[in-house]
């Protein structure tokens, strides 16, 4: 086998860990000099392909690439730009031909969701027919854990854990507060089309009373009157109400709870602001004190409260695409299989990408309860090892000390890219 | 001296830490079993007196009372209740030494911010008049910051160190995206009237460019024009900019941001929060793509991410005002007082509860750059300590596990409360 070099490149959203995967990779990259040669990261992702921004990152101390698996986003930038089809868009495709080809890259690793690996697909097929094939493996990555094949996706258990954790910590505060103040309070999580992130919150539910008292799932048809029932019970019966609502829980209809007109690059709603909208719903029926509370990129950005079999599993998917990679696999994706016993396991095992490119998992409904407004036994079997561990950052001066980059970029050596 | 008992209650908004506070207290208190009988907790704050529903802590293990310490929220329940002036609400005055007179209560040790401390004074005068003289002492407590005397307030510096790393993280996470899609992130904090967690969040920018690139405090009148040329220049040179806003931002009339009566970003009316409304905002005058958090109850209840420093004082602070009250000393409550050299030392000392009544300390303009959306090095010298250490719960299962303590009540004497 000739050496030649890789390319690595962040997709979408970021996570908490999405850095560790890249550590992954290039660590383990590094071990095996005698075949790969350098590991170029791909400035804001697959667009710094594009344009031929390609990070050399021989030029980071071995140090810095360590501290990648503690720090949080996307350390090389990343993107949200889909590749639409070959026929659609031939000129990006062979953009991307001409710049591994001139860069000798025979090795791409795209560190992404659905989408992505969708895109890492196309490319292999079409390097092949152009002469010039090209290792295309996928690393899973979203923290909606909306991936199908592997039991669950790097980047997910962290934002899991934060979820449950945040509701536990505000569920007592509102429990301090209720009998003369707040009795309501609603945390907005992400989860555009699976409840996963929501769902993780039940988690902090281990005795009668505790919070979050209601999941609302996009799932589950928003009902109104049900709504109001249990918020009303909780309150009677708790004292007050801590929810947990989904960033996409809507109506039967499909409309979402709140919505925004607007939409992003991949054409999706762009959404935001259901935590208000729910709250003033109650104080309007009810009469009941809320607050109410956002998380957004608070919780995917999170390192400092990171499960740790979460920062594990990101680094060993990084790793493991690697040595498919130099094992002359192809159009693949490292997944986790979780094991059969009592005891919770994992283990690494592989998928076609053509089996999980743009295939969105929802929560069975089995993890959700009867009622709607909860998890079952089921699902906190299935949540709860995820968020295990606990992999705190270094801190520095009461702050948590995350990798800088130089992220130098490599000599270019074609025309600049024209974007059509 | 005769055996008498102890009232702790807990009053108004809690903190990560004021647990901690109960902790100290009650672990001294059983050091001086000679002295103090039962330390008795109202069951929400000073409305447990009133209702004469004392919780008796000596139900409680040793255990349960050292998990305290790491335990978020008011374990007793707290409360939003100010007693007025003794001329106007006579009757609840003289409720409360009904009960402590009932109950042999000499010390009542008060656990709040500014309107409880002029509770605990008024209390005190009282009981001398009355003949049954109660020494009474203040606790400092309160996220905001806001009281005078001591020089920081237990609760803060964990909200401060939540929201410097909150914005780091998701600083980092803004930075990766911010190429394609999301080029604006608004966080909204906590403080109605002074800037102090707002201004802590700028420990988080320790390099040119790092989050947050502006800080909107209430100090400094809100102006649209410079505010939006502040943005554009941080995403012209970085690439995006990172925002964090106080609940209390205003305009130079004292009309709150949040209270102005707008829509959002969907059309709605506005539902409170200022994040929202000045990340739409930024929308219509410049067209960035923004993203917007909320904090809320998240960045006081987080006691998973609570500062080493600030557990200790609050700590420090319940041990103090049991010594305080063994002294013989009364009307007093202990405050915190820095060490003069350039290495950050605290120790002990003691305010006048008339000192302290009802003054709000706002941040000092010198601790604002002159352009007002930042803060300076001055201040920067002031947060750094007070944020400094980790001190992480215990987990089980990925989760935190805090204190539940039994909360029984001791047998009632007297009549119900009436409340005129």
């Amino acid at each position: 086998m000739n050496k030649a070099n890789l390319f690595y490149a962040q997709s979408g959203g970021v996570t908490s860990v999405i850095n560790a995967s890249a550590c992954g990779v290039i660590e383990t990259a590094r071990k095996h000099k005698d075949k790969i040669g350098t590991v170029y990261a791909g400035r804001n992702g697959i667009v710094g392909a594009l344009k031929e921004e390609l990070i050399n990152t021989n030029k980071e101390s071995a140090r810095s690439i360590a501290a990648l698996r503690s720090t949080p986003a996307g350390a090389f930038g990343s993107c949200r730009y889909k590749l639409k089809s070959y026929a659609e868009h031939k000129q990006e495709y062979e953009r991307l031909m001409d710049v591994f080809y001139a860069h000798n890259i025979k090795y791409f690793l795209y560190n992404g969701g659905g989408d992505s690996q969708d895109t890492a697909n196309k490319l292999s097929k079409l390097s092949i027919d152009k002469g010039f094939p090209i290792k295309c493996i996928g690393i899973p990555k979203t923290v909606d854990n909306d991936l199908p094949k592997t039991d669950n996706c790097p980047g997910f258990g962290s934002v899991a854990k934060y979820v449950a954790v945040s509701i536990r910590e505000a569920g007592l505060d509102v429990a301090s507060m209720s009998e003369s103040s707040t009795k309501v309070f609603v945390l907005e999580v992400m989860g555009r089309h699976a409840g996963w992130i929501a769902g993780a919150s039940g988690l902090a539910s281990e005795h009668e009373g505790d919070a979050p008292h209601i999941i609302l799932f996009p799932e589950i048809a928003f009902n109104k009157k049900n709504f109001l029932a249990k918020v009303r019970t909780s309150v009677k019966k708790f004292g007050y109400c801590a929810i947990v609502v989904s960033e996409g829980a809507q109506y039967r209809d499909g409309r979402f709870l709140a919505e925004t007109g607007g939409k992003d690059a991949f054409g999706h709603s762009q959404l935001g602001g259901v935590a208000p909208f729910v709250a003033n719903m109650i104080k309007e029926s009810l009469g009941y004190k809320y607050h109410w509370a956002v998380a957004d990129y608070l919780q995917r950005s999170a390192r400092h409260v990171a499960a740790a079999t979460d920062v594990e599993q990101a680094y060993a998917v990084g790793k493991a695409a690697v040595e498919f990679a130099l094992k002359g696999k192809n159009a693949v994706m490292p997944i986790i299989i979780r094991g059969k016993g009592q005891r919770y396991t994992w283990s690494i095992g592989e998928a076609k990408l053509s089996d999980v490119a743009n295939i969105e998992k929802k929560m069975p409904r089995n993890y959700i309860s009867k009622d709607g407004f909860h998890i079952t036994e089921r699902a906190k079997k299935y949540f709860s090892p995820l968020i295990k561990g606990e992999d705190y950052p270094p801190y520095k001066n009461g702050l948590p000390r995350y990798a800088r980059l130089k992220n130098i970029l490599t000599k270019k050596k074609l025309e600049p890219w024209k974007q059509t």
